[in-house]
């Protein structure tokens, strides 16, 4: 049994990482952190836990939670991370980073977006999470960045577009709507049932800071520096994320010769499921698993391509992929503790 | 007091169009038909209609229902409505058809998108009901085509940016995004609760039929034939359309005159509300409501214009905007009976 | 035109106070207050009301509010109420206030469930709002208690069955369910969207505050001094409650004899509707509408009777009564801006 | 391997009988039936199944099914299953009937709240498929039916109260409210989103055909037989059914004694969790997860007891339980497959 912890643990990331982690069979959690809920047991916090683990949350350091385990999962908010992953590298232990933190390998980036970056020494050890592009980097990686939710749909909906010069990069519009987990369990008026049920807004309009993220990863499919327009959008439901994503085509791009690129493309891979022409998915049909569903249309009409991609934003979008991630590191079979059957309805 | 009749009264259009006028204060609805709930009080088919109203519905002919009204709402499905709306023309009533099948002036593109045309012959009579592109010939019509409710949302949210030639027509994507509403209150697996609820979809990809709808305005607006890119997709919820419309902007360009020609094109409108810079519409701000809400930002990042624009698809979608017509039609101030705050939260 | 004031308007109920003053007719909204959002205009914390009232939230102190308006609606959580209530009563002017702190005729009750009653010598001043059994008081009173949202219906649900000595009063469950906007705009865990979606639970078993308060109410009905069960449970909607009301049958009660005696009972009553046998209100039906909506059934295999009652707690539970209230002790027609068509679907 | 086919898999309860055993890791699905998807993949009618299976549906007699299989969930409607499961019967297989048709014992009972049964001669045969209740019967059945969803929740949530004597039997009150998957895939009004979202409804009251399911088992914990009153009610949710059930004291129950009855009453139950004393189940608790969750109080003050039990109602409430049947059956340990932490949020 490989021993992991999880720094950071009463979020919602971190809840469903314990989730996946209770039922996983190589893997057994040692210790679950949380500053405000030390001491109480998980099961108060989450009643969904009940019967399910004994654990209770730690004020534990890093140092100390490092002495008991062989992975930790660092699951608190970006801007905070930071500090604490270069506390647990020295430690030797393996590392996997759910924040924004080490996601972008250029920390003059990071700065215009996010702010100052004070870890920039343990920067460039981080390998970008995201095990259709970077399998192989991340079985040796001690430290992994996991994708955020939105970047995860709209590269995995991209690559094989770009991989195969089928559209303009520079064309690209990314149109997402997420679940509202996706905002955390921090009380915030925006995130109250009575502001969020029944309706639906933008925000963060040509300001969201996973752009930069999305950007970084599709301009290296592309092969060169582009932008995007990125919005995204709050819905009215708790998982998934839903990304519609517009280019223009090349001149020969052909709906047979792009579905065909994205069958291949995806042909091994274990949590992508390429749809059949004319059928796009829904983000119901991945709720609560690790798959990232995707179709792809192409207009002759008005010479664009569509893409939809859709995956829950807790799972393939966070704890799911950070497992994923862990398993490669780790020599285990890549799905372990991931076969899951989505739950519909 | 003028009389109006609702002809297929029964689905959510028709409700909704019984529920303004009974509060309109200068109409009375004299009859509502339905083939299939006829004899039935409408309390019983909508129990939120009980002690309001003590009509039933009927199984008139048009005919027979021109006799006692003044002005008569059709409101069955495409397709169907072509031939009763010859009917009631006929009858020298005056006619508001909430379908689409006169909202295309080209019989032919009808065609394409439809089907065939079979009364063309009064097609070119029917005025594009949206006030306000059309309020002049609004007002003399006897026969006006009520805008889609997906076209209301994209055509009021470009027409500034359109007739400012602030972008390149060209370049229109609009992914819009509604509420279970608009599909009618027929029995069909994709409307259930549990096919909808927690879930979010794109439907009929490059191949929508309010496409034609949204092209031949923005083309009028535009000064020259395009063509858009629209994505419709379904909201886990009732009422609402929010569409989120991107185009590439022309070299000059600048946020503030773009805010600024949105404020004057829409000065006099009562039932347009144009927001402030970086604050952009949620469609449970016009929930119940007569009003589009409209949001503009202007990325320089990306040279890019995005404007968001909220309706309330049973409202100005459909039924507020055939009252607001027929304001118009009868000489009544523009707002009588649609003077509603919107149902927050 | 009355002039009026709101004390405490930017919750959820402050805010739906606004909607409906501002379409009321007879009255002129001169000021909203609140501490926390002072200076801000209304349309800023809620959009809906863009374009609606150009109102910015002020923090008067009560003596200064009181000097512009003739009528103060008092919407501040309990235990802040009580201070405030005996402030602007010594102005003279007339007082509705929506807390709990003056519903309870006896302080000593009040303390046992709510802490020590610090306004005991206003407390036999105010009287309580439920127009359908104490119109007259109000029409006369110059400070009301506003009924509580799970009280208003049950107390209505069973009134004819207690008046009538259908049912045995020591033997009354009522099982009732509410929306999340009866818990306020106040940032907290337990109201955010991803605990209440897909959720359902009961709360406060056998101690929700509101049981006294319908005991009071009860027992004047029965004439005697009653105990009743109560159990409150937290619906995933946003407005609406719906009671489920049981008791033991009364060895003669007939099932004619109930449903005619609540036909009776409401026949003058605007805004109460009894449903035919065998059929049982929705919340839906009374959406944003002032309606109490009851269905009733007498089980002879059982011995019970069963009430169903349902109201829009925002409305009907809050500030619609309030309006009511005011209507009544203005002289006003009572439905006077209350006359609306529930929002469906 | 056990081979097992599901027969009518088509409908919310077959999909997630499917959803199950396809990770069950004993047993391997070699049919699943549906007349109107005859020929249809499994994943073109449910995505969410999408590389998961290559199974499409078959119209397979049961004659044809019985002969690749070594089980059969007959998971048809009640009124049709009392035919198929005869013949199925015939041919020797076991058999785990999900549909109501043979869970009363007496076909008199069956008569007057369902109609005449027509297959009386092997209603004797089956056992009624509660483990909590009935462990040893099933384990040795070849022919058991699957509790009801509704009666799954209160007759675990009562049965303690009832073999301990702490409640007075005649004075059972059953407040139900369930979500919408309960009504299965077929279209029709009631089941739409527009008319169950922002809604909430009791139906059937006094009448609804689970109420003999209950009577009769907890007829057998009482040691006699009683009545209850039984109202369910429907929740805007996919997922979950929880009862809030009343009964009157016995004279001398105490808190403490009766929370220590249900923990000794379930101390080895895999899928009962007793809360502590003053916490009480949520439904989401539960989601997705064949755990049945209880809480229960003690209100001296009225002399009441009020349970609350919660299950996921396709999981415990019918495939969930079916499978834990089946494994009792096969003499698997009880939890294979069903060893699933809750989703939540």
């Amino acid at each position: 049994m490989v021993r992991v912890g999880i720094f950071g643990a009463s979020g919602y990331t971190g809840q469903e990482l314990l989730r996946i982690l209770l039922r996983h069979g190589k893997v057994r959690v040692e210790a679950v952190t949380s500053r405000r809920f030390a001491g109480q047991p998980v099961r108060d916090v989450y009643p969904s836990f009940t019967g399910l683990t004994e654990l209770s949350f730690t004020d534990l350091e890093p140092r100390q939670l490092a002495e008991s385990v062989d992975i930790v999962f660092l699951a608190v908010p970006h801007g905070v991370a930071m500090d604490f992953a270069a506390s647990f590298l020295e430690t030797g232990r393996r590392l996997i980073d759910l924040s924004a933190d080490f996601r972008l390998r250029d920390a003059a980036c990071y700065g215009q977006w996010y702010g100052k970056h004070r870890a920039e020494h343990v920067l460039r050890e981080a390998v970008y999470g995201l095990p259709e592009l970077y399998r192989e980097k991340i079985r040796g990686a001690r430290f992994v960045a996991n994708p955020g939710c939105y970047p995860t749909s709209v590269i995995l909906g991209m690559a094989p577009l770009l991989k195969g010069n089928f559209v303009d990069p520079g064309s690209i519009i990314a149109d997402s709507k997420s679940g509202v987990s996706g905002a955390g369990r921090e009380p915030q008026v925006g995130s109250l049932f009575c502001e969020v049920d029944g309706g639906f807004k933008a925000y963060k309009i040509a300001g969201h800071r996973h752009t930069p993220e999305i950007e970084q990863e599709l301009s290296v499919l592309a092969g060169r520096d582009i932008r995007i327009t990125f919005t995204p959008h709050l819905l009215p439901l708790n998982r998934g994320i839903l990304s519609t994503i517009y280019a223009s085509l090349a001149k020969d791009a052909d709906a047979g010769a792009v579905l065909s690129a994205y069958r291949t493309f995806y042909r091994e891979e274990p949590f992508v499921r390429v749809y059949p022409a004319g059928s796009f998915p829904n983000v119901s049909s991945v709720r609560g698993s690790n798959y990232c569903d995707i179709g792809v249309a192409v207009d002759k009409r008005t010479g664009r391509s569509i893409v939809v991609a859709a995956i829950d934003n807790l799972f393939k979008g966070a704890s799911g992929q950070a497992v994923q991630n862990m398993n490669l590191m780790c020599g285990f079979p890549e799905a372990t503790g991931l076969d899951i059957c989505p739950l519909f309805p």
